[in-house]
């Protein structure tokens, strides 16, 4: 199997614009008509509503959603040592990174007897969703759990779709145990959005929705965060990719290795790779020829190769400038002065650096997050760190002569917005004797 | 004018309910279907369409947008000396609040040989929106381009429409000039938003939209923030509200001076007081009697006043735990012991702490940011700060031994979760000599 090969310098506007642009993401009415739906259907009859759903989409008949003790502690019997070791290392290295991510209290005066503070409050709610379709992903959980809990969200609730035998993914269940949420449900879908956002018997209602899912899940998160009742989310999503700059230095198999780890996300994952370097180029598609076959998940990866692309520019320098148009998800510098080059990314979800940073160390256990903006939203949204799981609450406190050092200022500004009430809101205390 | 009364422990849960919650929001379609045609009209046409639509909406017939050198000198020679003071100062104090918020880079060693980071970046372009009807609001010119201007955003343009004489509101041109934007556009409403979305020949588009405005331009913020390619929005809009909480002590016609200074935005602001003393809460009725026929816009405070409430509770800490459940925009706090009584407040934009903090100084100048969230989004949004003017992207970078030491929980997690090639990304870098 070979990508589809391009030279920047060749390509006309339109071809070097479609280049850049992603595969169109589906504006599907029936979906969003269907999760409408679900959502109402979750609103009015609460758990009844999720039994039905879950029954009929996922195929289990539940009478409780939540995993009690009795399963994690069978959840925890059936994994080996080294996989609790491995959830227990991937959350200590995430939680290293995380805690660091605190924000300071802030005061200043900003004027004598003015006295200005912003105060950092975790949100009083929030959910986790976790997908479990063709693979379950216990590395979602700690990714969403971690930064929840260093937050200090009082209510923590996780939920993920129910498997065949109404158990949840032990893994997950380990995994979000273990990096601390607060209750787990088994409910999976648009189902699972509409019952955080909204509240059933069982299930609290959230402030805010976390996590990655399919086109019902982020069809539902986008559905909820634009109702006032409903709850807010942490990002729009898109398919997750990956682009690659290397140079003549670089591996070409480890090129092709970091290329096919992002492929065998899903057949709507996007790889591409801009190198200076037609030799390396010719290199990389020999070792997707020999590694792709070795996989599991061939024909997801052949399907996300199809749409993907390697692109010769003329220097490591255009290739960047080029990634910054782009706006990847996950960006990899497998070239030379990969350290200096960080200063000319700007916009990237996370960048990693160097031969032996490939982007699944970043997935997993580095420490950074892997809930990260998709499909150009980097050029906006950051991804996922602790100040999203919280808000801040500014305060003011004034003396009298802090209040008259502002009161030209409040009644001029006032005057020439018209708001006199404004101005009168200072005034009359001015004109009371202290 | 008298505005209704009830006390708490006499309420039925539904009143209670009722009573908490805001007025509904309009769920227009039909404001939705005209502004989509605007949207679209300007993607199509471009400034042929905002020519159009300025003619048509605002009156003049422009030719450019953009307010030129000689319009800047213009607005501000038509400042007295004291209004540009005004200005002046409260682009001061905004700064020295906002410049304390820059956040210092973050650089933890998780495990040795694996090093993250994560950078700050300005978002590219930014587009500020100023709205200009009822009231022109130089200080949401303040508001928005002080932190975009602290962020360093490269581009930062700012929207207001335009007056019927074609000029753009002189005290915002100076408020905006000084505050540092890059240039400003003389275009309102949905036809603004639409043009710093997408962009047009005059108008560079942008990668996020900040600012008020009324429901049309509320009603396109949403829309462009729900398409990918279209831009990032500041937070969800409502009305203006306040919330006073106050007791035996309050000073009766400061409480109803700050009602008044809210009520005054709009006719669907509402204001909020909470109080445990009857007394007092007479005296503010009587208060809003005498206070109320002084003002200009007494016709909207009084509309605003029809749908506001007093209440009366059993105790301040009542007050509060209300208050936390109700998430008001701006909560003042006229009580014994408000210092104290911050910790206990959860869910508020900004709060006012004492007798001489009215909600106008946070309005126009103490230092904190005047673009707050309302209708309850305090429970998970954070007012306007430096911070959503940046992105933050994290770095990763491993030596050979630090990927070592992740390997064996990189590929136990992917085996978990079924994703071969992530593992093989790790395992063919260190089965290859250094």
């Amino acid at each position: 199997m070979r990508i589809g090969m391009a030279t920047w310098a060749d390509l006309a506007d339109g071809e070097r614009h479609a280049l850049l642009a992603r595969p169109a993401a589906a504006g599907d009415d029936g979906l969003r008509r269907a999760v409408a739906g679900i959502v109402q259907q979750v609103r009015d009859e609460g758990d009844a509503a999720l039994r039905t759903l879950t029954s009929k989409l996922d195929g289990p008949l539940l009478r409780d959603f939540a995993v009690d003790d009795g399963e994690i502690s069978a959840a925890v019997d059936s994994l080996r040592p080294r996989q609790l070791e491995a959830i227990d290392a991937a959350i200590a290295n995430v939680r290293a990174f995380h805690e660091a991510q605190a924000a300071p209290p802030l005061a200043v005066e900003t004027v004598p007897g003015v006295r200005c503070e912003r105060i950092t409050h975790a949100i009083d709610a929030v959910g986790l969703y976790v997908p479990a379709g063709t693979a379950p992903l216990p590395s979602a959980a700690i990714m969403l759990a971690v930064p929840a809990g260093i937050a200090g969200c009082p209510t923590r609730i996780l939920c993920t779709p129910p498997q065949l035998d109404g158990r949840a993914d032990p893994a997950v269940v380990v995994a979000a145990t273990r990096a601390g949420v607060t209750s787990i449900f088994k409910i999976g879908g648009a189902q699972a959005i509409a019952a955080m956002a909204y509240g059933t018997a069982s299930v609290p209602k959230v402030d805010k929705i976390f996590g990655p899912g399919n086109a019902w899940v982020t069809s539902a998160k986008s559905l909820v965060s634009a109702a006032a009742d409903g709850a807010a989310i942490d990002m729009p999503a898109g398919p997750s990719e990956v682009l690659v700059i290397a140079d003549q230095d670089a591996n070409p198999a480890f090129v092709a290795a970091d290329l096919l780890s992002q492929a065998e996300h899903g057949p709507d994952s996007q790889v591409l790779l801009f190198t200076d370097c037609p030799s390396l180029a010719e290199n990389v598609q020999q070792q997707l020829g020999t590694q792709l076959p070795l996989l599991r998940r061939r024909d997801i990866a052949a399907r996300s190769l199809r749409h993907s692309h390697i692109v010769i520019v003329a220097d490591v320098d255009e290739a960047v400038q080029l990634s910054n148009r782009y706006a990847p998800e996950h960006l990899i510098l497998q070239c030379a002065g990969a350290r200096e080059l960080v200063d000319r990314v700007r916009n990237a979800g996370s960048v990693f650096l160097g031969p032996w940073a490939p982007e699944s160390v970043g997935d997993y256990c580095s420490g950074t997050n892997h809930v990260l903006p998709t499909y150009g939203y980097a050029r906006s949204y950051s991804g996922l760190s602790v100040d999203q799981f919280q808000r801040q609450m500014t305060v003011q406190q004034l003396s009298r002569s802090g209040l008259a050092a502002l009161a030209p200022t409040v009644t001029t500004l006032a005057e020439l917005e018209g708001l006199e009430a404004h101005a009168r809101a200072v005034t009359i205390r001015l004109e009371t004797r202290a």
